[in-house]
């Protein structure tokens, strides 16, 4: 049984959006796991006891009384707040009594939890945000998503390497394409460290890697090179376009109901807009850390809990941890020979 | 009499959709202005022959026989093509027998022939591509959008100046609000370069400005801090993000068309949705030149062209040229006292 701790007081709208989360997933998801759920135990037992229904055999409360919010320092957080969800999920499973994490907390301090508590693999220069990005066909992982701003070359030619991993993994593409956000396509476009990282990139070996692309070439999950799977950028790029992406759905659906409210109660017309809704993708996964961490966004909606703890799940399935460690520590070796 | 040179010869689809846009602009607009038709003479005239109720007394046609390709090296296409319709456009507007020019043509080229033969106002670093993003109210005015990367603290607060200039002149904002384009809106977020801008711009004299900006408040046109008026950024972040927004329309447009296409004929949904229209707002101002030119997009719409060929009309009728002059003008003594 695959154990799933779940900050509950992570989101906007915890503990509530988070139980009803965890308990759709337990309902709806193949019953391969177990939730942990994270947070001051009366408060969790309460929250659970409104659900007749639910599961209680998969279901453990830790009490975890400390709060960390959206301002908090997140290193000083992670130091001070031993009690709270993020550091009391992340030493389940260091210690072996949980298999992933998945938190709509403060993003800064699941990083840095990640990162002192589970460690990361030799030859990972820091941990990575990975975004799902909806496309018109199959998604496209955006990384770093802002998790690292001014990544060396190094670290970016890390991330294409993490992605190619998470798309084999996770997502079932056996050789994923990896581009790199730039503003052109040619050879020699871009600023300085994004010539360089495009140079280095066509030197890697075991990446299927296409060359530059552009923006517009995320959404439609193509550049005149052919199908992008993996984006590589850095991450205040990354994070600047994500925040983007999410406005635009917020601007279209609000000038919608504001205009037009009668056509979002039409089935073909949800269809067309599905794509903006990033919630069905659940989180975005925390790549070069010895575990996993799923971040979700503070927003989150139940269906967004429930979609994370499906990529948990799958992530532990899959033995993407392992197989990233493996992945870096067969470039440490060709790089020492 | 205003005349506003248009390069004929610039876009995906020319000169049809130039000479398209052109008369449009005649038909439609005050008439405060006149045409110089840039390209190959005799196809021009051709091309405006087919509109036989055309003011043929507000049209002339220059002969520029030279076609720059948009694969054209930019600085090389300028020294070797002279007879081109971006190099007699300019050469016009430089010995006084022009006073705008727009195009439709290579980016790149556009900007390295108006600052050779237009050249830059005192105090200029670098010309800026300034972008009017549609918002659900007013536009918000991005800079820089793709002309510079790996732009210094003095260009990023220059662009600041330039945009300030802009909105007063041309959009009417009396006291335009700028923000810098960051990933948190605390000081202190973001990477280093994004830091120090934010550092300088809470020093600068004349300017309103209201502190870090993220993604996502871009297209709401406000942050907690208040509503946004100018967005700084360097141009490799403005630049993804503009392909990035311009991709978003056509997916939507896209799937809607292939799932639900008749209610793109309703006028209340086509209002909603004017929004991703950005032909509505014509063309890209370049910013710290001595003179007027205007960028359009390659894939423009004759309405864009029409658009554009406006924007550039009231560039001239503000003065816009002179007050960014004169702005630096008084940046440059303040600097040296």
């Amino acid at each position: 049984m695959i154990r799933v701790a779940l900050d509950a007081m992570g989101g906007d709208v915890a503990p509530e959006v988070e139980v009803e989360g965890a308990l759709q997933a337990l309902a709806s998801l193949p019953q391969t796991f177990c939730i942990q759920l994270l947070g001051p135990a009366a408060a969790l037992e309460a929250e659970v006891d409104k659900y007749p229904d639910a599961d209680r055999s998969r279901i453990e409360i830790h009490d975890a009384p400390d709060i960390i919010s959206m301002s908090d320092k997140p290193l000083q957080a992670i130091r001070r707040k031993k009690k709270s969800g993020i550091v009391v999920g992340l030493e389940l499973q260091k210690t072996g009594k949980s298999d992933a994490f998945v938190s709509a907390g403060n993003t800064g301090a699941i990083l840095a939890g990640s990162t002192l508590l589970l460690g990361l693999h030799d030859g990972v220069e820091r941990a990575t945000v990975a975004t799902p990005f909806p496309t018109a066909t199959k998604p496209v992982l955006v990384l770093d998503a802002g998790a690292n701003v001014d990544c060396s070359v190094k670290e970016q030619v890390g991330f294409a390497y993490l992605g190619t991993v998470y798309m084999r993994d996770i997502l079932g593409q056996a050789n994923p394409t990896v581009g790199l956000l730039n503003i052109g396509e040619e050879d020699g476009k871009g600023n300085t460290i994004s010539r360089e990282v495009n140079r280095a990139l066509k030197q890697c070996a075991g990446l299927n890697y296409i060359g530059n692309i552009e923006g517009r070439d995320i959404l439609a999950g193509h550049s005149k090179f052919g199908h992008v799977d993996v984006v590589v950028c850095d991450g205040f790029v990354g994070n600047v376009v994500l925040k983007f992406y999410e406005s635009v759905a917020r601007l279209i659906f609000g000038l919608v109901r504001g205009k037009a409210p009668d056509i979002l109660e039409r089935a073909d017309v949800r269809d067309a807009f599905q794509i903006l809704d990033y919630s069905q993708y659940g989180g975005a996964p925390l790549l070069g850390i010895k575990g996993v961490t799923i971040i979700c966004h503070g927003a989150s909606t139940s269906n967004a809990i429930k979609n994370a703890i499906r990529v948990a799940v799958q992530a532990v399935e899959a033995g993407l941890s392992s197989h990233i460690g493996a992945e870096f520590a067969s470039q440490e070796a060709l790089a020492s020979t």
